[in-house]
């Protein structure tokens, strides 16, 4: 017998590994993977579905507020519990027994606990693989809470547009099971929408049907340097046209994202003789073996016949070694944070406008910043980027205390009603970012998710995220 | 002024073309593209979003049903009023003011009322295309509303896919704008889902930011005998796994619908001496130029390997003439409807499970309707199949009324129920198999759309389809 009845009736229900309750035991659940941590006031650790419709009855009879949560890697806290020691964190670790792979389908049949990796290996027998590719390794329920989508994504899409069939369980214990691994089917509402990146606030993901993609027979990779942003842009135009879904990734590192990774580690051998202003990393790929298409040729004749045209503003073009290549794309969150203090944002606009909204941003920290750097890198194929500022914490001792948040507000309106873009490109909405949310979301999604909650979850609090009007 | 306050009304707001109220204006919004016909209060056609508001507003203070239609190219009547003359027919005829490519983006913004052909031709001058591919031209309103598939998703994906961003006029006049271009978008709740495959049922469409895609520079088209339906299962995968994204179509004709096009038209050339069991048509299409990619030597030798291994199921393979591979799959349906009397069925399962499922239904009309022909061709590729049922009106004469019914309920009882199938594949919900999504519906979507007519459109009736729980 524990000193909390809910422990005490959840032990009843699922056993003794089905609860967790020491601060020991709770420990790994209340870190983030890269930020924040909190108290829970416990953690209730199904293997089914029917198992998670208890703990969700259970919690509701207790009042008790849930927090979903898979392998908690997301970077908002939205899988974190906050410090209150009020939430049960309904952890997904043990729903893990089903991986069921249909090849001929190309789709996969998983409990939300299996992770990303987990999948990908039982789907690599079948020469397949689920093309959201992630730095993190998260929990296939987590992915679909989250929408993650990543560095390829212009070619597969996001977890969205490779969903075809799902199962939850809403907050009185009902479960919605529509686990269909159909490519088309045109009957009305798609519900599975509603829990497609709304971070657990309407159910908790059990299971999931995605489509595979086959795997890539060759990758040709490179990297460009060009002279400004829209250069990056002209080029990216270029290549789409010709390369089509053949181009897998478009990742775009600013000279002082880049410099940080080469100041950081010294024994990097550097691509270019001068840091560019952007190094753009082309990435094709094909299903195709090189002997049907020689796709290192085809991409050196398109950047060469490129390099052509455009005069001065691609500098430069080296081909060869992705995973170099890929290794200094990845340093480069690591590097900025030990150049100095930082201030991440993670936002997306049309995809024409990159150029000219990373000025205006520029322009922005100058006239009212100037002891910070902007290191910007992203997905600019995606229209995606993630801008960190950067500086030094003696150069900002003496400015006023609210100056972070004011450079927020500034330039998430900036990304927001100037440019039509995202203050959310990827990461998702969490404690982190819910003042942005309740600043930017429309005021009928806020009605709407108002509405849900009553509707399905007769006013129950689900997940760590507030998605309706802010009271 | 009419004997009609309500049209006197729209006339105010909309001046003289804004409403069209005698029978001979009113007739060709009166009638389906293929099926079916009714009779209007009267059609309202406004020229922009704020008209659309102000239309149903004035709907809602008179309490009249509002019918949202774009091109009435649908195949389920879900835009066709009904006979009651009581529907006011609102017309996106005149919503066709904009169409804005942003090639950097790869986008496009355009009025619900634009078609598909007039998208596609303000795209190709960019050298991109919207990848739907109908054999109607609808509106793209109407294409948002039905959530379009096609013969080309098995690469594009449907509509859903390829919107990024959709306008709606919600029935009391509010006008919900997400008219972003953002492919990573990651702030809750994705509200422009709601109205995707709904018919109309709680907004009505004005405009959507669509994705385009790179023009294919070429395309390889195949066909190929097989003498059995797992054999065309194992083509698909073997192709897919392959080509990978290449693959742009797999479409499959059985042997009884592809006897009723040479029957028909005796002038056709056959491309096989005998008929096989199943012919599957195969393309294959790429952005990259054929000097860089022999896409055309690349199927064919993928073939060629494919029959050397599979032995006697697949019996021949004929390249070339895609434009008349295109032809033979395009007669089919009015082929088989100048056969004789025919039943429709646009329905998917599990693509693994297609050759199954398709033993089943013939095995099933040899029990109890032996005078019934199965004729099925579809988008195997998409686990899509159009089983039609063809007999001659003699044959079926001396049978109960209610044998087609009967049917009917079996058929998709089979695959709903067994197969794990949808029972509308790509055509939609509409008053045609209204009866079918009363039967099949799971009740917490029934449920979430009561909430939803109630939430957003407090109760007002929009479009001809009732989601909500069955009364």
């Amino acid at each position: 017998m524990s000193a909390d009845p809910l422990v005490d009736e959840l032990h009843a229900l699922l056993g003794a590994q089905g609860v967790l309750s020491s601060a020991a035991d709770c420990a790994r659940y209340e870190q983030g993977w890269r930020y924040g941590s909190g108290k829970a006031r416990c953690v209730a650790r199904p293997r089914t579905s029917q198992e998670c419709a208890l703990v969700l009855a259970c919690c509701r009879k207790h009042a008790a507020h849930v927090l979903p949560q898979g392998a908690n890697t997301g970077l908002v806290a939205a899988s974190t519990p906050d410090n209150s020691g009020t939430m049960v964190v309904l952890s997904t670790d043990r729903l893990t027994r089903t991986i069921e792979v249909d090849a001929a389908s190309r789709t996969a049949l998983v409990d939300a606990g299996v992770t990303l990796s987990q999948l990908n290996e039982a789907a690599a027998k079948h020469g397949l693989w689920f093309p959201i590719d992630l730095g993190a390794d998260p929990a296939i329920g987590g992915m679909v809470a989250t929408n993650t989508g990543g560095t390829r994504l212009l070619k597969y899409g996001d977890v969205r547009k490779n969903l075809l069939g799902l199962e939850v369980v809403l907050a009185d214990g009902r479960v919605v099971s529509e686990l269909n691994s159909l490519r088309k089917n045109n009957t009305g509402l798609d519900i599975k929408q509603l829990f497609v990146g709304t971070f657990g606030a309407f159910g908790v993901v059990t299971r999931a049907v995605v489509q595979l993609a086959p795997l890539p027979q060759q990758r040709a990779t490179a990297l460009v340097a060009c002279t400004c942003g829209s250069a990056v842009v002209r080029l990216l135009v270029a290549l789409e046209r010709e390369l089509g879904d053949a181009l897998s990734a478009f990742e775009v590192m600013g000279a002082a994202a880049l410099g940080a990774v080469f100041a950081q580690h010294s024994e990097l051998r550097r691509p270019f003789a001068e840091l560019p202003t952007y190094a753009v990393l082309v990435e094709a790929s094909s299903t195709l073996p090189s002997g049907h298409l020689a796709l290192e040729d085809v991409l050196q004749g398109q950047l060469a016949s490129y390099l052509e045209i455009c005069g001065e503003e691609v500098a430069d073009v080296v081909l060869g070694d992705g995973e170099a290549f890929w290794h200094l794309r990845h340093l480069i969150s690591e590097s900025l944070r030990a150049t100095g203090k930082m201030l991440a944002f993670d936002v997306s606009v049309p995809r024409s406008r990159m150029p000219e909204f990373t000025e205006a941003v520029r322009e922005l920290l100058a006239a009212t910043h100037a002891h910070v750097q902007l290191c910007d890198y992203g997905h600019w194929g995606d229209g995606g980027t993630h801008l960190n500022l950067v500086w030094q914490a003696a150069d900002a001792q003496s400015l006023p205390v609210s100056w972070v948040s004011d450079l927020q507000a500034q330039i998430y309106e900036l990304v927001v009603r100037t440019f039509a873009g995202s203050y959310s490109a990827e990461h998702g909405i969490g404690p982190h970012n819910q003042r942005f949310y309740d600043r930017f979301a429309s005021p009928v999604v806020a009605e709407l998710c108002d509405l849900l909650q009553v509707g399905l979850l007769g006013g129950q609090r689900l997940g760590a995220v507030r998605l309706g009007v802010p009271r």
